[in-house]
């Protein structure tokens, strides 16, 4: 029997995604799961992409351009322009997801042996694409009392080497939901231009934040234009992630070209995702306000809720909607597959992302999860509600006093 | 300014799509281009996939399941078991189109710098995926003269070294529409057997079989169920190449369990493809006949009207909707150009694909080009029509006696 490759054997399974298989045999037994682990938002679809979807009226699905179709870059390149990213539909390649937007910007840019510096933790599957690309990720650690703010820039700097060719961000930050502000990212851009390094940025999240805080792109930093590489996505902005539509973005030219290429070899990117995408982008204002609304709200009350649970502390996120918390539990991927496989309140139980996944450093998170506030505050009461009693009764607690020790 | 990866500079622009802005340019001016240089099907698609947009009523476009919905693998598996593929929805992962389909199986199965051996000329794009995988395509050349039969398993074996893990065919053939026997098929398994070799085999053509002789696939070959993988794409059994829905397919469970992490990594296939993709099941049969009736009247009419004009060969294609056929220009490739750049009839040109770039060795198929016969009969009929006149003018033709030799 032919053996697998090594990559086949090294890819991690999605720490977002491996206890699906728990989660579908309690569902089986006729437990409700409460499902934090994942960000699929229940936010409606805005009407003007379903009645897009309705009103498709061509007789053949055709492939598009391999770029994407040239009206709907048109148009996406207006969006940015209309936020301050100034950008023509020729520096934009329509992804399949922003996860083929962050494929394509590594592979692009970095040799197989090559490092990427990403802060920690991380989206879990830059991971998978790092491997898939051969690329080595270097994590700069952050800190959960700092609500995960960007480490010192000189711990950056101390991690470039000769094979270091970029840094990559996710603001805001998924799992993190701390927002990156201008003085951050201008930290970065400085170091970037000083080591001619990229700076790589998934900002799918661009839509989502809160306090009055504003973002800033990669995209706006002034010198940064041949270094600046964005990678976004529908998926969140609209809740409409199964149509597969991202898009990779980047004045550097020589970026693009090569994308293109990429692009090419896999034909197009969906059709009907990109009708989809182009409709969105008239979806109106109140939308996004009542979005917002909406998740400010779950916020303010799961994080509340979190912080009165005994052990457990949840810094208040500044933007997305995740957060990554600390739990009172010796092994949290023990106690997020033991919810699932042993435990249940009211045949109700909840399902978490255990963080030690978005850690590149063996043995970080070990007692953190990641919870997407995705769902209704009625849902998130009763998870919260099933998280509280689980951990009454869970036989793998920290002894009291480390749990106090760390969650201070 | 950061530099781009070798990958980057090294992959391969697409010889289908390369001449796209040429093609663009003429139609600015005014000149109808009839594309035959691309596998994008006139057929229209099903009703019953039509209708499944038109009815899709969700309120939010979710993630899938990572491998695809249940429902969707669940009653593809029983499409596969009615034509004799005895598989089950656990055997099949949904891709995002056929192409996906192909990388999961290069990167699952093989080692950066390990060897994959393919027929030449092969579908242009294994050279992206292999070259985005690092592995190396070794090829063995078939002959325009046997219409591109299997070359003898001899040259197979012999180009055999420690680092070959894999034999792939493409079956009924795109670009040469050949479609392999069953005994052709047994000569792959007893060699891929021997070697303890992968067999690859990509049958999105499965349904176009011409003149009576039946398909075979790799997953109904006795013996080699650890060894065969099924790359499939609805794209041209529906005429759907846009919704990007494809599946991987193999009884080796551990080809499937590595290629699943690979598709957690990217969350999920197309939501609403997948939606298409199960309703295009209940495609009745004679959407099929006439399908079939149709690629027929195309094949009959373009193959006689191409050997028709002086110096031009055209072997008769078996299956698919492809045909490489030989020219008597000296550099297909320039020639493809020409005819988008520097020539019209009545304000008409057509588009070939320049067959250099579906071989692996250098300097092979200089004269050929590949042709999609994927227009109506008279859109064909005008097609060929251009390509005759063209070669009345060009100014680059082969001499005539090099013509007579190569095309005899």
């Amino acid at each position: 029997m032919p053996t697998i490759s090594d990559r086949g054997n090294l890819m991690p399974a999605s720490p977002i995604r491996k206890l699906v298989p728990f989660a579908e045999a309690a569902k089986k037994r006729g437990v409700k799961v409460y499902h934090l682990n994942i960000g699929q938002p229940d936010i409606p679809t805005p009407d003007c992409a379903l009645e897009a979807i309705r009103n498709y009226d061509l007789k053949v699905i055709e492939y598009s351009h391999s770029a994407g179709n040239e009206s709907y870059r048109k148009k996406l390149a207006g969006y940015y322009r209309n936020i301050g990213i100034d950008v023509d539909h020729n520096d934009i390649i329509i992804t399949t997801g922003g996860s083929e937007a962050i494929s394509f910007a590594l592979k692009c840019c970095l040799n197989p042996g090559d490092e990427v510096i990403i802060p920690e933790p991380f989206y879990t599957n830059y991971n998978g694409f790092a491997l898939d690309a051969g690329v080595k990720v270097i994590p700069i650690t952050s800190d959960i009392n700092t609500g995960f703010a960007l480490p010192p820039i000189s711990e950056f700097e101390q991690s470039i080497t000769p094979r270091t060719k970029a840094i990559m961000v996710c603001n805001p930050n998924n799992p993190t939901g701390y927002l990156y502000s201008k003085d951050e990212l201008l930290q970065l851009r400085d170091l970037v231009l000083k080591h001619d390094l990229y700076l790589f940025a998934d900002e799918v999240y661009r839509e989502f934040c809160y306090g009055g805080e504003e973002h800033t792109s990669v995209m706006q930093l002034e010198g940064l234009e041949q270094h600046a590489v964005l990678m976004d996505s529908v998926s969140k902005r609209y809740s409409e992630c199964g149509v597969r539509i991202g898009a990779l973005i980047s004045k550097n030219k020589a970026v693009i070209s090569a994308a293109l290429k990429f692009a090419q070899a896999r034909l197009s990117p969906p059709s009907i995702g990109q009708v989809i995408g182009e409709a969105s982008l008239n979806t109106p204002p109140e939308y996004f306000q009542e979005v917002y609304d909406e998740y400010i709200s779950r916020r303010d009350f799961i994080i509340d809720a979190l912080n009165k649970i005994p052990g457990v502390f949840a810094p208040m996120p500044k933007g997305a909607f995740y957060a990554v918390i600390s739990l009172p539990v010796e092994d949290a991927d023990h106690f997020c597959q033991w919810l699932l496989e042993d435990f249940n309140y009211n045949m109700q139980t909840v399902m978490l992302a255990p963080a030690s996944g978005f850690y590149a450093t063996e043995g970080l998170g070990k007692n953190e999860a990641r919870i997407a506030y995705v769902l209704k505050l009625d849902d998130l009461r009763n998870a919260v509600k099933c998280l509280e009693e689980a951990l009454k009764v869970y036989p793998r607690m920290l002894k009291t006093q480390h749990a106090e020790t760390i969650h201070n």
